[in-house]
């Protein structure tokens, strides 16, 4: 049988999102390499392999009911129809009719959206990093993909009320990076610090992690796989937008490496690779949200600003106490919330009325009124993420605990959690591990 | 000069083929870490360099006799035109007349099928690892590309016997893991266990690998790899139908993960990381051949069972005294069985019709007519498989021995087959490295 | 709105570069692998995350001036329009009328070529490691973008007088590779060479690399980035010949991992890892000027005569007292001189006709004159490239100088230049480490 050019034409968008979607779980990759960069050997094995434990976990739970609660047809709070997907166009037509028209299969979208939910959950790992139990990885990747991605999912892009208030949040800056990100602040503040992060004085110590080319390896990765992140947000190929968002994608980052690594410079005196590696990550969470609206000099602005405001954050949070191993918060969170701004202020209007959600920001003549907008999402998702996961995670820490016990965290999570480290050649078992913080701060080392 | 629309469409199938040719080709480096996260120190730069090599030799003498061996015009055991491959039309027309319908250029069709046959070769070598020779790589390689793979290959995708009765072997459970495997036990019974790996009274110790995180990295690159070796099968992209491939594999994927997982924690009291791993490459592997031919809900049953069985396999072969150190047989060789015979248990009679290979399964009204035909095919190829193998690697043995010395394999082959550790900071060349073992199996390791 | 068969061929034909261009930038992750594999703990950190910081800044440079000075119109000499770059159809069309006919966007064209900047200053690096001041690499990275790699770029790709000529380098080992490479060589002559490296009489001593396994994998991730890098060099998928560019690149590839393993082997009696990694690089080098141009066996040809050229020039090199820790100028110089001129004597006919540069090579009925052409092409480039930067770096040493204190380098760049080591758990602050070599030469290591 012949192909038509709409065949064909939906052969391309669906090669562009495929890859995407790979792309997209590649992050996984990036997510394994930095969370077990940024901590101790004695970790290691833990943190990498839950990578693919979780992964594994909300893929079925995504499956079974998170697809549908985000996308299946609902009301404007959740969805509620399309439950154990099985790829049919049946019940494609019945339950997603958000998906009517797209010129995609819907088995790729499926795997699409399945992957921007495992990236939210795996940033939200980074609050729970070097203490919590394996169990709780267990249980909470399926509440997570359950309970919480669905909602603030549906209401921006399955056709809920902030989707048509006409929000802007293209790729995810608020729906994939802050709704992880908050999560990881609430698992920070119900975990309370590691040992040996805190002295008596209220002074935070350093805990390097342990190896720094997986770190930026990490960050390489993520990079890369955001041209599926955002690129893939086209949904399509057709008309070369994807290329736009790839370069607006890539001139923010850039940006916000550049600026990362000098303000630390500049502060703290040595150029410091942390603070450059948070610097790339916030640029691209901030550039997810706006990178389909903005002009290239803007996306460098965003980046730009992105990798300062992230380098202050992280240092204010420590000082407050908040012990976030992998920065999660500043990153995907004061990130998250600076992107979703951003397209309120720089979106174009030819750029939104192109992409068809929203209108001008305040800098190109829309007012305040698609920036309201723009906050008026923020706060109704950091409250539901906030309240739901605060709930959750302190019904998990009254019925079983999330933290192991101090021997076990001293020992590492390795051969507590695993029964053997992950580098066995390196580290003895039997010995327990020194916390391997003895500078004071960050500033410290560098002198 | 205007395309027309069967160049747009053999165009953009040519593009997806292509990406995932790259992505199967990625999948060495998959391999790479997995083997050599899987091993100790002393032997890492030999087996990461290995790699290298011999996907460099499988590629010559797959380009010179094993692509036409394969695909080549023949006669229903083996194909006997096409060598030298040199891409252009007049060889295609004369020697490949498998090929004479594809809408994708024979030039990437190569790849994709050598990047397979690359794929079995890796798997095979991981029962040769940490004992031998270099000069058995090189040699090999060749021999499995010429003597081996081409000829299971010709059976089923070649136009060969199997291919005539309707055997369901959609990306290669047979075809590429099966095969592999069987080589794989074959060298661990003529090579013989490791120094150190069993106890007089023929008990087992545990060998643990050097890295958790290289083998936690190596497996997520094959999970993405497999993208595009299960998505790839489709050749072409022009109805959608690779997302639903996708789909499915990365369902029986997850169901394997977690499975695995959840088996070893209750048997062994820790959730054992190696386990997990092995329980979602087998799970790969048996959603290979079925992929196509299931229903999601069955993708993961395939799943689950794979990483159960995986489980206790593996166990048992240990006990047998059989050291295969990165478990080839029991990933590819157990689960490539069960995936060959599982897609004659869950085949619908739609996808059947779909894909244009055989019929139903069992469960779905097709009596054990496939079941039959996937029980015949896996005995001719095991048989063929095996007893080509042993009389190659038995000669080998025989003419210039497989295995390093003693000493040899104390100090690494690092050291004996390269001259210097791939870590020469960590490891002091002089000193003979103890075998990590010291506990005596993995149960133990997790009390 | 319904597409048009020309839209969705260019959207197949974008999507496939952009796939390359993601394929090509993923080389940076294989860059930051091999170099950080390939020297020493102490500077591990360093040389991770300098990987990052350049290829941000080189982003920015050439949006704002080398995208414009590369491909803009201009003269035979450089391009002069299109600076910051912002991806409109008003700029495409007022500025670069060398992408008028392309069915890919120039927004992807831009990411494509940015890549491929990025690429040539990664290159660069090589000759400046584990002594370099980190000021030199955020300068430098800028001075590169913006003065050398336009002009060269230009001469061959934008219209300037080697493409009038008919230079023959279909994906650049002249403009990408030897220009990276002549800049290294100028950096090892301005640097000189590490502590520890060369005796007073002389001799070299070997510095091996610390993870031969991260070698490796870098190799491995450049093997698959070239897929893209040659075979996005057609710039599009309509007529499926990236697939033939794909499989001379391979050929090439896996010929020169086998010829200089080989010659390792024979020469020095151990098969040597760092030397077989070097031949795969070389060849990949030789292979992008003439992978399109050339039939497959001469493309094994000219991947096998570039591994043996290579492990014979970089032990001359060595020899010499040039210090080049990556073989930077081995690897992209010497083999892209050999694979610019390879073209010129293997050049089919057909082949040149079909891509439309150049005429056919010595071998093939060409005479001398493509021969002497890319002779003519590669004099003009060295001659530039060589005195453009070694005025630049000349400079930059009298003004900063480029290289670090002799206790900073011997501390490592990861303390002096950030402040803490990127293994902090393996080497411990305050304690220099000692330079690891010991053995006097490979060869001597191997006995």
């Amino acid at each position: 049988m012949e192909p038509t050019l709409e065949d064909v034409s939906s052969a391309i968008d669906s090669t562009w999102v495929m890859v995407s979607a790979i792309l997209v779980i590649m992050m996984q990759i990036g997510f394994a390499l930095l969370e077990a960069g940024s901590t101790r050997m004695k970790n290691a094995g833990h943190i990498a392999g839950k990578t693919v434990l979780t992964f594994g976990i909300c893929s079925i739970a995504f499956w079974s009911l998170g697809f549908g609660l985000t996308f299946g047809d609902g009301n404007s709070l959740i969805g509620l129809t399309g439950f154990f997907f099985d790829g049919s166009a049946e019940q494609a037509a019945a339950s997603f009719s958000n998906f009517s028209g797209a010129s995609v299969p819907i088995t790729i979208l499926f795997l699409f959206q399945l992957a921007f939910a495992a990236v939210s959950l795996a940033i939200a790992w980074g609050g729970f990093a070097e203490r919590a139990k394996l169990s709780v990885y267990f249980i909470f990747s399926i509440l997570f993909t359950v309970l919480i991605y669905p909602v603030v999912g549906h209401w921006v892009w399955g056709g809920g009320w902030l989707a048509e208030l006409g929000m802007q949040d293209f790729a995810g800056s608020t729906v994939v990076h802050l709704q992880g990100a908050i999560v990881a602040l609430v698992a920070t503040l119900l975990l309370k610090p590691r040992i040996g992060k805190y002295n008596r004085d209220g002074s935070s110590n350093l805990i390097p992690g342990h190896n720094q080319v997986y770190s930026v390896l990490g960050v390489l990765f993520l990079w890369i796989g955001w041209f599926g992140f955002n690129g893939g947000s086209t949904l399509g190929a057709s008309d070369g937008f994807f290329g736009y968002v790839a370069v607006t994608t890539n001139l923010a980052t850039a940006a916000g490496a550049i600026a990362a690594l000098a303000i630390s410079w500049i502060v703290m005196g040595k150029a410091d690779i942390p603070s450059m590696l948070n610097g790339v990550l916030s640029a691209l969470v901030a550039i997810t949200a706006s990178c389909a609206f903005v002009d290239p000099w803007a996306a460098v602005v965003i980046g730009a600003v992105s990798g300062i405001l992230t380098f202050y954050t992280s240092v204010w949070f420590d000082r407050m106490g908040i012990d976030d191993p992998i920065f999660a918060f500043s990153v995907h969170g004061v990130a998250g919330i600076w992107g979703t701004l951003s397209t309120g202020l720089f979106a174009t209007p030819a750029l939104a009325e192109k992409v068809g959600v929203g209108g001008a920001g305040l800098f190109y003549g829309g007012g305040f009124h698609q920036l309201g907008i723009q906050a008026l999402g923020l706060a109704g998702s950091i409250a539901y993420v906030f309240a739901v996961s605060y709930i959750v995670l302190a019904a998990l820490k009254a019925i079983m605990g999330l933290r192991v016990s101090r021997e076990e965290e001293l020992v590492g999570l390795d051969v507590s959690e695993h029964g053997i480290y992950g580098y066995p050649e390196l580290l003895q078992p039997g010995r327990v591990q020194q916390p391997a913080a003895s500078p004071k701060s960050i500033a410290q080392v560098s002198n």
